[in-house]
């Protein structure tokens, strides 16, 4: 059930032991977002604790910093910027993917899993869906609430990069550095740095790399050899995907990226007019209108690749 | 002399015929600024032109749509993001070096060749000290303008990433969004779109790269050879320069680009505790904080490398 901002903060205010979910493949906004809800409900007197699935990426550190999370049986469970209970990871999924009590979100493509969920599929990032909860309840933006939401909206903006970005990200970006955020420090920490396998990956990528539609859609192969060649992580090569729709003339980026169980995750990024999320959910995926991925079981990517590119070709005619 | 906005402000509505130059190798800066101001002039029913020594690359035609530049015998001469004569290259040095009425930057190094010089060394972006005078002047931020100052800033902070980046620009980014600037298209332009030439160019960088001081000082060198074989230009290195200080560890990234008289420019970009501006000073350059250059002769190239890099030891002790 889609409620609104009120109900949201009926929920928060009477919630008490709340465990709060992110994601697998934890981006910036899903921890920003989690992190920053936890400084609030604990700020309040509840017990919170933020988990995820999966190891957490190193460069997301600066957001747990001095954080102790407690331990407790949860009364109240809460997702944050989780389109669909399977993005829990299947560990997370089995345990809590049907009893998530509140979903806050910004994906268009919300599968309404939860029993209530607040979505704004506009905002850029789901920090700045929750940024607006926070504001409406007054709620302190303390320099730790403040760096947490920040790293929600810079990293899923690129940076204040990419379309979604309205003048209104830009003024709570503003605010939140004035509230403590140390944007120096925490785009230093997700842009500009990155190991040095990073770059061995991105020759491989670069090497192998194939084009399709005349130039308009570019394709980067990551396989498991190459991550064991070069040490990159999975983590590395979401920025990589970033730089496959870079390409003078590109409309589309396709980033195939090989599984443990040699299954293949794609990620596409478009330019106008293609939308990525409508693409990926003819194979059973979504996302964004720029942004989105899809899955090809082992032995299938190049038939999902080619009948994916035939998609894209008959939309470009 | 250093002049405060107010006297800008009155040479700016005294003057007419203005010419206005920015420095040479154009980045989104002084374009930006030497657009935005041509348009206000221009809106004032003043006669200008915006000039530079150099062909300026094509990424920045969006914002010369449309535009005519009107010939005239300049009465008066602005330089716009332009720190010392020598930067407008030279020829536009030759006819106009020692002309320059008035010069709006925001380089701390700024030499003061202008006979009046309005500086704000803090501001990460010359459009941003323009947009205060405007701002003073009581100028429309028409569309046009917006478009011009956006690009400043976002090029100058690499899309809002950078340590110099404060809550004001965040705020005045958002209130050009408002006066029309179109976000989306210019940092599409300006980050998403790069030539298959500069991929090419990136292999090449990434696999002669080499590292001093245990991995924190990290050294790209881009020969003319490299720029025949891929097709890149030295704007497309610009790019590549920056990616320098992005490995994890890295404390300073040195581009050594090789010019057509077989010297090299060296462009440093670093993290604290190193100073770019004052290690590049050492060899007669200069620029920001985290941002410098310097030039060596032909066959000096590596024993400038070498005193830079045994400066940097010793700073890092």
């Amino acid at each position: 059930m889609e409620i609104d901002s009120k109900r949201v903060i009926e929920l928060l205010t009477a919630a008490d032991d709340v465990l709060i979910l992110t994601h697998k493949n934890p981006d910036g906004d899903t921890l920003g977002c989690a992190v920053a809800l936890w400084h609030v409900l604990t700020a309040m007197g509840k017990r919170a604790a933020v988990i995820n699935g999966q190891p957490i990426p190193k460069r997301y550190d600066l957001l747990f910093e001095g954080l102790e999370m407690p331990e407790f049986e949860p009364k109240f469970i809460v997702a944050v910027d989780v389109a669909d209970n399977k993005l829990l990871g299947s560990k997370l999924d089995a345990l809590y993917g049907d009893k998530v009590d509140l979903c806050i979100d910004h994906h268009a493509t919300n599968v309404n899993y939860a029993k209530e969920t607040f979505l704004n599929g506009d905002d850029c990032a789901a920090a700045l869906t929750l940024y607006r909860i926070f504001a409406e309840m007054g709620a302190e933006i303390t320099p730790a609430v403040a760096n947490a939401l920040y790293t929600g909206i810079s990293t899923d903006t690129g940076c204040f990069r990419y379309s979604s970005v309205t003048s209104e990200a830009y003024r709570v970006a503003a605010d939140l550095i004035d509230c403590g955020a140390d944007n120096a420090r925490i785009n230093v920490a997700m842009f500009e740095t990155k190991p040095f396998a990073y770059y061995d990956m991105l020759s491989e990528v670069l090497s192998g790399m194939r084009t399709f539609c005349d130039g308009r859609v570019i394709v980067f192969k990551v396989t498991n050899e190459m991550f064991e060649k070069t040490g990159a992580t999975p983590d590395d090569c979401d920025a990589i995907a970033a730089m496959s729709r870079q390409f003078e003339g590109a409309l589309c980026g396709i980033t195939m990226k090989e599984k443990a169980n040699g299954g293949f995750k794609f990620s596409l990024r478009t330019h106008e007019p293609l939308n990525a999320a409508e693409l990926c959910a003819e194979f059973g995926g979504g996302g964004h209108m720029r942004a989105a991925g899809c899955d090809a079981d082992a032995g299938k990517e190049e038939e999902v690749l080619s009948k994916l590119v035939g998609l894209i070709e008959e939309e470009l005619k």
